[in-house]
């Protein structure tokens, strides 16, 4: 069986540690936090909980060892992820004791969301084994990462990781050019910003905006995404004349997207109250419970919807092939 | 039973249409258009494939008038859906036209995505009757509907218009603040404008951004908006200690939202090649069919999953009352 470090638990780590488990890997873990092992239990609880219910046949689940120390957990293992907070002089003194320790052969991937996969290179004697590798929470359901080597990474080591990362269900996207925050949380943060505006403006409250999404373009995008949207509502006149219609549309003063708004104290006790009263007493256990048989409903509705869920199909399909 | 006016056919003001007929009202539509009634038809067929799909007892199909005159069409109509060009003039214009005709009591929508309802109402003798009500592609499946009322339509004419939409299978979200473009456009344009300048700097092609979105946070926002997410993954922690760790990540030079991207021919011939290619050859309306084959599973997936459906639900148990 393969072996996957986890370098940093947390929500993020013990996701990934969950996930190579569930999917058959062998998995050691390091975290020094005093409750580093809770959340990795109660995270491994629930992806136990749900992955069956999108896998029809699991392999057997690998074994997990908790590491006292970080040489031990990384020596000889074929994958190390790296999920530790998102400061730069941390993850280089971490990355720095990660390949002091571990095989030049294996792949070292980060769970950064803003970093530069160059950035984290830096100082390193062997950039060439260090990439990002972006997952979005749940990791444990959720298919994507965002793979993004430095023209460091030989290409044959891209390919292996793109490998790796199927093999645990996931569907990598690989990045050529580098970019601060990659490509998704950009897309995010576009929206976070924008949607700031209207809860300070007074225009729409946080549950308007999600009842908005939910009802609206997210079930678009559950499915089809922005580019694939728009070629299909352009209809027979094709992507040109859709476009070409476009264009005027990005001079009118509709977004507020020129100022960055001020999240300041009285903006975030709007949003705390307005996202207190949309949850109306459900916990954030419960709001995950939801979130979680949310996903496997549609993720299954989608698998067995013929024609258009190549994707996630295919994904399903490359690792029952593996049984 | 009711009887909805349709101005303005196209495939908007078509699925309008398709979807006052589906859930039983009687349908009078008018658009001069050579090619309106061909287009009518087309969307009416895929409405009457797909929604009964969704709603287990549909009441008997309404009947369906196309007019030569508008004002036969909304003369007696309880609710006149205004579908025309996004011309503030023309809205002007067969605005005038309907109220001309129409009884004073009936709603006026516009389906307008930019204007605001004061800016329709501008030069009308009887602007309480005239409020944006802005819906989704595919019409007849998304149930969002975004309602803006001025200042001047009275709260009594506001909740017949939720009530009305609501018989349709609809949900409104009723706006109490005019601002261009509404919430939801808002939101799509910051989305297009980031994405935009992804294109255009090679950094990711439209199906990877795509991908991204379809196996990430689309799956997300299909069930639980931006900020119940965000909720969600704060954890136990809380949406206080969540968003005042977000704040700085505001200043930081993540998106390029400063700028507004050129659309030029360069950009556009970029985007149609990489739509192309990423369509492999399905036409438009395939890709429709795969929307709408998909968008009836998701809504199949969340209507039967107990907990988290509930907004589905209650739409869905809305029409079935009437029966």
């Amino acid at each position: 069986m393969p072996t996957a470090a986890i370098v940093g638990g947390g929500v993020i780590g013990s996701a990934w540690a969950s996930r190579f488990l569930l999917y058959g890997w062998d998995v050691r873990f390091f975290d020094p936090a005093p409750n580093a092992e809770v959340v990795l239990n109660k995270v491994l609880d629930k992806a136990r909980r749900w992955v069956p219910q999108i896998i029809d046949t699991l392999p057997s689940e690998g074994s997990l060892t908790v590491c006292r120390e970080l040489s031990d957990t990384v020596a000889g293992a074929d994958w190390i992820q790296e999920s530790t907070p998102e400061r730069l002089e941390i993850k280089h003194a971490v990355l720095r004791q990660i390949q002091a320790a571990c095989a030049p052969t294996a792949i070292i991937g980060s769970s950064t969301s803003g970093f530069m996969p160059s950035e984290l290179q830096e100082g390193s004697g062997r950039p060439e084994q260090i990439l990002v590798a972006h997952p979005y929470n749940p990791v444990y359901l959720l298919p994507i990462v965002e793979v993004v080597p430095s023209a460091v990474v030989p290409e044959d080591r891209v390919q292996r990781a793109e490998a790796n990362l199927r093999d645990i269900g996931m569907k990598p996207i690989t990045l050529r050019a580098e970019i601060p925050a990659h490509v998704g949380d950009r897309l995010l943060e576009a929206v976070w910003r924008e949607a700031l505006w209207l809860i300070k403006d007074g225009v729409a409250t946080t549950e308007q905006i999600d009842d908005i999404m939910t009802h609206g373009f997210g079930l678009r995008w559950a499915q089809k995404g922005l580019f694939e949207t728009y070629r299909t509502a352009g209809g027979e006149a094709g992507m040109k004349h859709f476009l070409e219609q476009f264009g005027p549309c990005l001079q009118w003063p509709w977004t507020k997207l020129t100022d960055v708004p001020d999240l300041d104290d009285d903006l975030i006790n709007l949003i705390v109250s307005q996202s207190d009263a949309q949850a109306a007493g459900r916990s954030v256990s419960e709001l995950e419970d939801e979130r979680d048989a949310n996903l496997v409903a549609i993720l299954n509705a989608l698998r067995h919807e013929d024609r258009a869920a190549g994707a996630f199909l295919n994904q399903l399909a490359s690792v029952e092939a593996r049984q």
